[in-house]
């Protein structure tokens, strides 16, 4: 992947249209007072995988070889990624494996079991899971989905991003979580040729900045860790491509300590009466530090995921709301 | 209102497409292994005001004279049935006033306030509030949309279950959570016209079971309290109307008690990571009870609403899930 291209997002509509409705843009009242400007919600987490990752999912099936859609794919994923590889390939007939790291999440283990996705458990972090990807790639001549290095992937994804732009007439900003980069690299891509106005602002944690810090500091950071409640943002290696994307087309990055990930939950329960993941609640929660800025703007921030395991939800709900 | 016609819901598709997207029909895998029978939910909890009354709303609005909406329209309520004429009503710009009983959530008050609604707090009860609305009606020159009594108010809810239809070629069962009845009783006029092997099974609450028990005794039965944790179906009173459609028409009723209504928030929360209110997480719960009528059966479970206050889902997470 040498860049995007807003004709393949274009392209990517109508495939991922066959299978997915287009997620509702909600206008929240009461939020909007709070925030001083006006606060919409792209609901990506109404998905059937309960996340945006699956626009992906299905634009790469949709372009994968009728060959290669034969012997399968293969994986590697902590979980939105690999629900998504795993509905598509069931869409399509083809069949997926994927590959998670010891002590994964057992909920998210279970999901993509139940989408009809193989199962193996390999090595202690997503780094050695991945690994293993590489080997039964030439082993078993299956196509490896790199999660942060597949066009069509982020070309997909990039549908949402248009159905924010059929959907409200003057945008203003778009806020969105920055994991892999999918999500905030095809907003700029579709801003950029729709409405070059708009300001694309990306979220990263505190303690999974690999992406902000390569950005502020003007080269490749990586970082040793990524421990936060948001496994979302949980990137410690940036990918070349996005980062170039991103350095070029984001208006600014905010980054956010632990407590404030987890008051993005709750504030997203309260206010808008949805399940989010501490990823898919993390715009919610910058845009508190984005109110002057903002003030009488239209700004759209992106609940990308709903995938929040009970016990996290119930830690989260600890806390005083 | 002396009965519902599938033509007038037929006819309020377009009214209320005019405003709304379909809600999503999803299909769940992991859900479906556990109740034995493919379960797919209808995601009335993702339309803006997080409930289906919305449609209702919409649909009376629309039907609603020239002159009367310069009047302005007035109704009693404590939450979903307000949402959804405060928000229809700014759509049409038309002024909404809300009667609500003193010590009425304050959440659900202020989404009211949001949408543009006038709120009145008078009486104790909803009852009070009701008389209240007959008064001010005769005094300002409003139009009293009662919740339980307005056909248009039926015939736009209908449009959920139309669209039920639309999603799944193969429908076995709908359940759905009867509170004022518009739901089921629209559930079963679509499914008389469309297909009548369908099976429309309602679930009500042990502590408000005036539908249910006047349908199993077959006689006009109020209760004195209806107090339960899903407020969506905390009616005592059954009105002549919806009571005779459902006596007509339902294959079954569920009643659950609060336990088990807990059990169902926490079990939408699981399987679906939605926020569902009690009314909205009823289906679930019910379904429960009825895997062996309903095995290997396509089965869709209303998800009703969203609209749990904080406080009432930190105590249903309290529970071992």
């Amino acid at each position: 992947m040498t860049s995007l291209k807003f004709r393949d997002i274009i392209a990517a509509r109508q495939v991922v249209a066959r299978f997915l409705k287009s997620t509702p843009l909600i206008h929240y009242p009461e939020l909007s007072e709070q925030l001083g400007f006006q606060a919409y919600i792209k609901h990506e987490n109404h998905n059937p995988t309960g996340s945006f990752k699956v626009r992906g999912g299905l634009n790469f099936m949709h372009q994968l070889p009728q060959a290669q859609r034969k012997k399968g794919v293969i994986t590697a994923t902590r979980g939105n990624h690999g629900q998504s590889i795993a509905y598509a390939a069931a869409q399509f007939g083809v069949k997926a494996t994927v590959v998670v790291p010891h002590g994964n999440n057992p909920e998210k283990n279970s999901a993509m079991q139940a989408f009809g996705a193989e199962l193996i458990e390999h090595g202690t972090d997503f780094d050695e899971a991945r690994a293993l990807c590489e080997t039964l790639e030439a082993e078993r001549g299956l196509y490896y989905v790199h999660p942060c290095m597949e066009a069509a992937l982020f070309h997909g994804v990039g549908t949402y991003s248009l159905e924010i732009f059929e959907s409200l007439a003057t945008v203003d900003a778009i806020i969105v979580p920055i994991g892999g980069g999918s999500g905030s690299c095809s907003a700029i891509t579709v801003a950029k040729a729709i409405n070059p106005d708009v300001k694309v602002i990306g979220v990263q944690a505190e303690n999974a900045p690999a992406i902000y810090r390569s950005w502020k500091e003007g080269k490749h950071v990586e970082t040793d860790s990524c421990d936060t409640v948001a496994d979302g943002l949980a990137t410690r290696v940036p990918f070349p491509l996005p980062l170039s994307i991103i350095r070029d087309g984001i208006h600014d990055i905010v980054l956010l300590n632990e407590t404030e990930l987890v008051d993005g939950i709750r504030l997203a329960l309260r206010w808008t009466h949805n399940l989010a993941e501490g990823a898919g609640a993390a715009p919610i929660a910058a845009a508190h530090k984005l109110t002057n800025q903002l003030a009488g703007k239209n700004v759209v921030m992106v609940m990308t995921g709903a995938n929040l395991d009970t016990e996290t939800l119930k830690a989260a709900l600890a806390y005083q709301l």
